[in-house]
């Protein structure tokens, strides 16, 4: 068995903890040691969440988000000579180790991943529990879904990004929500108190995580059990505004006021204005609570060319052709970016430089590059200037992408030199 | 408000306990009393079963049933000439009432309807929760899904229907199953102790209900937390194959039998053997237990259009044009029909004449039609000789098909009468 050490502690490595080779449910029934389950809370953790993160509606309770059967549009194959040129690539992590494609993707605990170049496929590879008819939860990615559809939003007049939050929803008067507006939401400047440290058992996240569905509700448990009466204690700390600081409630929030003012529940907006015009060629699953309210912060469900088709909407200033599926400004918007010198302040040593708009880390390079960002290295990578799309699915033993960062940038930097290498 | 009145009792009629108009699940958050969860048992019942039934995913956890996104057949709409030609019948109820063909589908409380003659769509209507991309929990439906499969797996020799079921499953021999073969199984003709009365609390049916997920555990709760728990503790009631005796359980072994010797999932098998073949549109969610194990009795949730595929496959016995999906052999063995004596001493008086063969109602009509069926309404009607396929989902308040028998028995006959005009 071979391990890698994270954090100084050791984890079995990508290749000894792939789902089929420990065998999570095999068999009828699986050996109990071999079972995974929802009143288990270690389905999300590692090594079970490499099975669990590919099967996410068998332990959770999830809506669809259709796409139409008759608007599918398909992507052909990577070619094999495109697959044999990523494959060939080696180059150094940020710790100074020297690497292959294929054993950084491994070492990533990588369980998906695809290249899009203008729009074509050349690269898209599979590994573990995720296969291409299979959706793998996307965890934060989800975020840069629902602040693109609440941008749409603003931009079509149906909110305000000045509006106070509970000029929509009054429920939230008396919360850290009470004075901030939804421009400070869209952009993680909001002073709420709330821990999101995975490893502190006390952390807020938890509560959260059973407030959402995704975490079994203990007996006698008194706690919220409904994301909104969640939301409805969280207490403010300190001045919004002034601070860059990620705390997924916002993007909870966010969903709200978009139901609110639309009567659309969040699985149904991401049906109408992305997966059908997309051309999605699966329905995405997003987790619901035990109220039946999607959770917009981290529930979204997708296949790995899903999750590809939004980069390149992305990528293509929100157009598909002729036809404008997200408003160009909107996108124009996110790729300016956000308040350099609140990130700059923030703790994000491996992300220089960088900044955070509307629910998008703003990688401000050469290429105007810009990223969603989900824990457990899942990434949706979008560069302009290279006519590049990446987008990985994966299950790494460490939630915080600080983890995963040292490969996952030389990595990305290797595929952008690539294609440009491409005609 | 309009009722219809059941064996004594009145309920709000079809029109009138339409989901969309009682305004379930409508709002954000929904008002309390328009909440339907998982926790509160009522959500299978009348009338919030009329939402719950095409939102199984978002209160259950389900395995999806992958279609191939690059194999989806399309189906053109029906014609406006067909559809008015269905909306101008009228005819008699069994009990002598006159009703058009929409006061029919009301008074069934349908959910969604829709007709291929000679492979074509002729008529397709959506009511209440159902729309064309959305599923609807099928019930005992995927009875004959599974049974199809089995009886396939039979014809290639992974089974014999001549075992006895311990030979494949040891864990069942103290149990009513000890001595019953697959050939019982399918026939549902083996004698086990286990009531279905759903009128009746203490009946079995809720025990195999928890067990399957499809109803929330109590705190406490003594008995089995999962189907293969439940399966093991089912007692005889008699001999085997003397009766037909109709009991869900027995085709959760079947299913127990085909993962047993196949080693694949039933989620899985039903792709590979049926989704993909026949084209699907949707995905399929199919419900699972606290283990990961389908509900192969009663878990199945379906788009209409899906279903029709699957009538038109068993009506052009197994072939999908110069595709056999299904053997020839399998198909014609369930429309020869079983046991008719048996089935005569059984209690069906609105089914004269029939017989149950692979859990197929079969009619041994002049067009030697067969029958899917599941309760409150879900009915699958295959019509050899009229070249005929009827899928109807639908949340009637009463579980048992005698219920509405008394309108669906004539309005397939109107539709078989009425295609039969048809070019």
């Amino acid at each position: 068995m071979t391990t890698l050490t994270f954090d100084g502690k050791e984890y079995l490595d990508g290749i000894t903890s792939d789902p089929n080779i420990l065998g999570w449910m095999r068999g009828s029934p699986p050996a109990p040691d071999r079972l995974i389950t929802f009143q288990d809370d270690r389905f999300l953790s590692f090594p079970r969440h490499r099975w669990a993160l590919s099967h996410v509606s068998e332990l959770l309770s999830v809506a669809p988000v259709a796409r139409r059967a008759d608007r599918v549009s398909l992507l052909a194959p990577a070619t094999e000579t495109h697959t044999t040129a990523f494959e060939a690539l080696r180059f150094k992590s940020l710790d100074g180790q020297d690497t292959s494609w294929l054993k950084a993707l491994s070492d990533t605990y990588t369980d998906g991943i695809a290249v899009l170049h203008r729009g074509r496929l050349v690269y898209e590879r599979y590994f573990g529990a995720l296969e291409p008819d299979r959706r793998h939860l996307s965890f934060s990615l989800t975020k840069s879904y629902a602040s693109t559809l609440a941008a749409t939003l603003i931009h079509e007049g149906a909110l305000d990004e000045q509006w106070r939050i509970p000029h929509v929803i009054p429920e939230l008067a008396a919360t850290a929500y009470g004075n901030a507006t939804i421009r400070q939401l869209l952009d993680m400047e909001v002073a709420v108190s709330y821990s999101e440290d995975y490893d502190d058992p006390g952390a807020e996240v938890w509560q959260y995580a059973r407030a959402a569905g995704m975490r079994s509700i203990p007996h006698g448990y008194q706690g919220p059990t409904s994301l909104y009466a969640f939301l409805c204690r969280l207490q403010g700390a300190g001045r919004h505004g002034e601070l860059f600081d990620y705390k997924t409630p916002n993007t909870e929030v966010l969903a709200w006021l978009m139901q609110r003012v639309t009567g659309v529940p969040f699985a149904t907006l991401l049906s109408e204005r992305l997966w059908q015009p997309l051309g999605c060629e699966h329905d995405g699953h997003i987790i619901v609570d035990a109220t039946g309210v999607a959770v917009a912060g981290a529930g979204l469900s997708v296949t790995l060319r899903d999750l590809l088709r939004f980069g390149e909407l992305m990528r293509t200033d929100g157009a598909i052709g002729r036809q404008q599926v997200i408003p160009a400004a909107v996108v124009a918007n996110i790729r300016r970016g956000g308040n350099r010198a609140n990130f700059a302040r923030a703790d994000y040593p491996l992300l220089p430089g960088y900044s955070y708009r509307d629910m998008w880390w703003i990688t401000h390079n050469q290429d105007q590059a810009f990223e969603g960002r989900g824990i457990h290295g899942q990434r949706l990578f979008v560069s302009p200037g290279a006519e590049l799309v990446i987008a990985r699915l994966a299950s790494h033993p460490i939630g915080t992408s600080a983890a995963n960062e040292p490969i996952t940038q030389p990595l990305i930097h290797a595929a952008t030199e690539l294609v440009r290498t491409l005609l």
